[in-house]
C-alpha cells in the first residue's frame, strides 16, 4: 500500500472489565501513542474498576449523517421545498437504500438560512464508520432533489451542517455517530486506596476544571480532561479516522458523592468509530479487533461494540488523570517517571 | 519500547512551495493516514499553488500556556492575589526560568470565578511543544504562589482555561502554540485548468459551507472543510500529540475573487508543534523531521519551521477539498476511484 | 399595578412593505429605546424596502419549550425510563392538554448525561409567548413522571436545556418560539441612491464583520450587527419579555450580489414573542399591538403575524447599519448629527 | 422627545445590602420589567442576604471597546502593519485623547484572519458606557491608520471583534465593560428557614442545572439561571441601552456547602453601564440614578458604583430563583399567585 509508515508505539492495557445490557466482560484495548504515561495511566482506572465491579456501559444513539447544501432563489422557495420533502422521506429512505446494502435512513433535519437549505441526513451504516457510505446515498439523494426540484441548485455535498471532524454543537444535539456512556460506583476505601484521593476531591476538580474550567475557556458541549488523549490512542489502534476525535472528544465528566462513595460518569454523545471500512483492511488492524471481540458479531454490532469499549476506557483513563491532579505535584512527577528513560531531549 | 505498533501507512506529498519572511523553499511533507484520498488531493492543491508561485507564509505569535487552579475564601481575597501576583511578574519569570534551560516566560493572564482563580502561564518552549516544560514550570510556580500566599489552596495543576487538547475561544485569543496563516494569489487560468472550478465558485462555497454552515453548526472560532485531516497526517508523521488536533483545527479560511482570480487563505491561530520531545526520538520521525530541514535550525527555529510547513501543507489540502466540492459528484467519484482497490469492504 | 414606571421613548417607524404567505401589507412599527438613531436607521431601511416591492417573510416553525430535569441512579436507569417515555408520547400529550386550552404537545427531546435526564418538552402555546403556559405544563408532566417512574428523581422544573433566556445552540437545532427568515432583492440603483453603498460594499462587509468577525469572537450561532437592538425595541413596544432577545439576537444574515442587484436576508430561527400574558394587558401595549393588526386573528396568528413583522423591521435595522459602516466616517456623523440636541451629557 | 413612550412597571426591591472595597451600604434598586413575579423574588433574596451580614463585592475591571477593521493585500502585509501600530501605543494613546475629554486608552489587541486585520481598542470612558465614545475615538484611530498605512484599507468602524450586544467569548476572556463579582456565606439556617431548602440542594441545582445544562445547551461562557431578568430590569430603569444584556447575562453562579454553609457567588465579567449619555438624561433616570447614589461620585465612579449595584443584585434574583426551583412545584405556584390578579390572559 505505501511502503513507508509512522509507527506508532501500542501497548494493551486493562482488562477493562464491562456490564451492561449490550457488552459484559473483561477486554483488553490497545492505544497506540507517543506519549507513554497514558498506558499506566489508564491501566490504572481500569484496574480500580475492576475491583469495583465493572464499567456499566450504555450504548443510547447510532446514526451517521451527512449534510448536502442547495440554494434557492428566496426563502419562500426553499420553505416549500424543505415541506416537501419532508414528505416524501419514503421515496428519500429508497433512494438511499439503492446505494448500499448496509446503509438505512433514519430521519432527516434541515436548517434554512436566507435562501440557502441544509438538509442533513441521518442513517445507519452496518459496521462502518460511515463517512463514504452516507457521502454516496447524500450524493445519490441529492441529484434526486435536484433533478425533483429544479427550483433547488447544487452547492454542496456538504454544507458543514453534518458536521464531520470540526466543533459543534449539532452532532451532540442531533447526534452523529454513536451516543454512549459509562458509569461506576467506586467505593471510597478503593479511592484512598488506589487514587490515593477521595471522593470529595474528585468531584470539587471536576466541578471547577471540568465544567467551570472549560465554560470559562470558551468550550462547547465539553466539560472533561483528556477524553481526545484516549480516543486517539484508541482509534489509531483500531484503523478509525482519527481527526472524529474532534468531536468525539466534546463529551462530560460527571460526578457526585454518594453517601462515602464517589459515582463518576463519561458521556461521549458523537464518537465515530467502525469495524469495517478505510484503515480496516491492514493486518495489525484487523488482528487488534478481533482480539476485542470486533469483527464475528452481526452487522452493526461490532461497530457498537468498539463504540462501547471505547467509552469504558476513557472512562478509565479520565478517572485517573483527574485523581491524579487533585494532588500537588503528582501529574508532574508520574509524568517524569515514566518519561525520562525514553524522552530526554527536553 | 513497545513491541507492537500501529502502522499508518505514510506517503510524502508535494513539494509544498513556501515563500516568506521565515522559511523559502520546495519542502516535501510526510502524511501518515488511513485515509488514501487525502494524498493525491493534498498533492493537487500543492501541484497549483506551485504553478502559482508559492504559498507565502507568516507565523505571527509562539507561546506554549498551563494555566494553574486555586482557590481563596472569597472574591477580595483572590481579586487581591491576582493583583499582587501580576506585580510580581518578574519572579514568576524568575521561577518558570528555573526549571528548564529552554523554557521562558512571556505573558500571565487571568480570570476569577467567585472565589476561583485561573492562572494562565504563557511560556515559549524553544523547539519543544511544550506540554510537559510548561507543566513542570506551572508546577514550580504554583508551589511557589501557594508558598507566599497562604490565602490560596491548590485546586488543580491545570484548569483548563489554559487549554489542552479541547475545543475552546481561548487559545485563538490569547494564543497558544503558534499562530501562522498562509495565503497565495490563483490564477484563473491555473483554477479552471487545474482544479476544473472558478474562483467564484470557490469563494461562494466557503462562505456558504464553511462559514455559514459552521456557524448554524454551533461551531466555536472554526470555519473550514477538513483542516483536521491534514493537521493529524503530519502530526502522526512527525512524532506529535495528535490530540491537539482538537484545538488546532479550530482555524479559517477566507477567500475572495480578486480582479479575475482566487485570493485563498487558511489561518490557524493555535497549532501545536515541536522537534523534540516525545515521540521525536522514534527513528521514522527523526529522519522525516531531518528531510523537512527541522532538525539543525537554531533553538526555537526547528518548531517554527514546522509549523509554518503545516499551514502551507493545510492550504493544499483545503484548496484541493473546496475545489472538488464546487462540482457535483466529484468528491464521491474522487474517492472511489482513489479507495475501490483496497478499501473494498464497504 | 405599580405607581413608578420606566417609560422608554418610542417612536413610529415605517411602514414596513411585507410580502409573503402569511402577511402582506404595509405596517407601522412601534420601537421604544434610549438609542434614538435607531429611528431614522430603521426607517432609512424601511423606505428603500418599500420602494424594492417589500420584504418576502416566511414563518417556519413555531413552538415553547421547557426542559424538565429528573436523574437515576446510573445511566441505564436513565436510559431506559427516556426510552419508555418516549412509547408514552400520547399519555404525555394528554396531560399537557390538561393544563391550558390553548397548549398543545409537538415533540420531545432528550440528553443524557451520566445518570442525569434532560427532557425538553415542545408545545405550542396559542398567541402567548408561552413562558407560563409550559412551565405549568412541564410542572404537570414531571409530577406524573416522578409518579409513574419512581426510578427517577425530580431535580429543576427547567434544567437551562429549555434554555430561556441565554446564549444556546440548541434553540436554533431545536427550535424554540417563531423561526422566521426576511429577504429581498434590491436593485442597485436604489442601493446607491438610498444607501450611498453598492451592493458588492454590503456583501463584502457581511462577510467580513458579521461572518468572520462573530466567529472570531468566539459567537455561537450569531451573524449579524445588530439584531439585538431591533428586537429590543420592538419587544418593549409591544409588552414582551425582553431578556428572550439574548437567544432571539442569535440570528444571520447572508447576502449576495445577483446580477447588478442586492440580495438581502435576515434569518430569525428562535425568537419569542406573544400577544396576551404577561405586560399584554396595559393599555398602551393593547393599543399598539391593535394598530400593528396583532389582536384580531384567529388564535395563533396573532403572535405569529408580530413575529412576522418582528423579523421584517430586523432587516430594515440591520440593512441601514450595514450601509452606513461601509463608509468611513458615516457611522459617527449620523450618532453625532442625532442625538446632540439630546442626549449631551457626554 | 417623543410624544409616545413604553411605560414599563417598575417597582424598587432592597434595600441591597453590600459590602467591600469599593461600595458599603443599604440600596435600594429599581427594576422595570413586565415580569411582575421578579420583584418578590429579587426581594426574598435581598433580605436573606442582609441578615447574613450582606453581599460582598467587587470590581475588578474597566474598559469599553471598539475593534476596527482594515484589510491588506495579503498576510505579510498585514502582519508587518499590526507590528507597527503596537510599537506606537503611545501615538494612538494620544490620538483617542483628543476625542473626548472623558476618553483614555488602556490596550489594544489584534486577530489576522488571511489579509483581514481586526483591532480591538480598548478605552476607559469615564461614567459613560461608552458605545459613542469609544466610536469617535476609534473612528479616529482608524483615519490616523488609513493615513499612515496605505498599504491597509478601510473595512469597518466595527469588525464584530469589539463585540457589542452580540454573544461573544472575547468580551469576558480579553474584557469589555465592567468585571464585578459578588458573593456570600449564608449559614444554613437562614437558607432553610427563608428559602425552604438546604445549602446541599442549591449546589446540586447549580451543578446540574447552570453548568451541565447550559454546556448541553451548547452555551457559551454562560452559566446562569436568569442573570438576563434582573440586568434587564435593572437596566431599563436606569436608561442603559438593556441590548447589552446580551453579552452581559453570559456571567457564571459558583457555590459549594462550606461545613454546614451556603457560598454562593454570582460573576459578571463583561457588564455595560454608565450613568451619563443616552438615556440617561430623562428625568425618571436622572432621578432613579441619584437615588441610588450615582450622581455625585467622581467621574467613573458612578459607573462603577451602579456596575457593583448591579452584580449584588443579580446575586439576589439569582439565589431566590435557583431556591425555588429545588422544591418541586414551587416555582409555578410562586408565579401563579403573583401573576393571576393581572396578567389573567393565559
Amino acid at each position: 500500500m505505501t511502503e513507508e509508515a509512522a509507527n506508532i508505539p501500542l501497548q494493551w492495557v486493562g482488562p477493562i472489565k464491562i456490564i451492561g445490557p449490550e457488552v459484559e466482560g473483561e477486554i483488553e484495548v490497545p492505544l497506540a501513542t507517543y506519549e507513554m504515561p497514558l498506558w499506566p495511566s489508564t491501566n490504572r482506572g481500569a484496574s480500580i474498576c475492576r475491583k469495583a465491579g465493572g464499567i456499566r456501559t450504555v450504548l443510547l444513539d447510532d446514526r451517521m449523517t451527512r449534510s448536502v447544501l442547495v440554494e434557492a432563489k428566496d426563502v419562500e422557495t426553499a420553505y416549500n421545498a424543505s415541506q416537501k420533502l419532508h414528505q416524501r422521506k419514503e421515496e428519500i429512505a429508497a433512494a438511499i437504500r439503492e446505494t448500499s446494502g448496509h446503509v438505512r435512513f433514519v430521519d432527516m433535519h434541515h436548517q434554512i438560512v436566507g435562501n440557502l437549505l441544509y438538509i442533513r441526513l441521518e442513517m445507519t451504516t452496518g459496521d462502518a464508520s460511515g463517512h463514504n457510505m452516507v457521502t454516496k446515498a447524500a450524493d445519490h439523494v441529492l441529484s434526486w432533489i435536484c433533478t425533483k426540484y429544479p427550483e433547488l441548485a447544487y452547492v454542496s455535498i456538504s454544507g458543514n451542517y453534518c458536521t464531520d471532524k470540526k466543533v459543534s454543537a449539532v452532532n451532540g444535539i442531533l447526534g452523529r455517530g454513536k451516543s454512549v456512556i459509562s458509569d461506576i460506583l467506586l467505593p471510597r476505601t478503593l479511592v484512598k486506596k488506589y487514587l490515593k484521593t477521595t471522593p470529595e476531591q474528585i468531584v470539587q476538580l471536576n466541578i471547577k476544571k471540568n465544567l467551570i474550567g472549560s465554560i470559562i475557556a470558551g468550550g462547547v458541549r465539553s466539560a472533561n480532561a483528556h477524553f481526545a488523549n484516549i480516543l486517539l490512542g484508541l482509534y489509531l489502534a483500531t484503523g478509525q479516522d482519527a481527526s472524529n476525535i474532534i468531536e468525539g472528544s466534546q463529551g462530560f465528566v460527571h460526578t457526585e458523592v454518594r453517601g462515602e462513595d464517589l459515582y463518576f460518569s463519561v458521556s461521549l454523545p458523537n464518537i465515530i468509530v467502525g469495524t469495517v471500512g478505510n484503515g480496516k483492511q491492514l493486518d495489525f488492524v484487523k488482528k487488534n479487533l478481533q482480539k476485542m471481540g470486533c469483527t464475528d458479531c452481526e452487522s452493526g454490532a461490532n461497530a457498537r461494540r468498539l463504540a462501547i469499549i471505547t467509552c469504558a476506557t476513557v472512562l478509565c483513563g479520565e478517572l485517573s488523570l483527574l485523581a491524579a491532579q487533585t494532588i500537588p505535584g503528582e501529574l508532574m512527577s508520574a509524568h517524569l517517571s515514566i518519561e525520562r528513560p525514553i524522552g530526554a531531549s527536553q
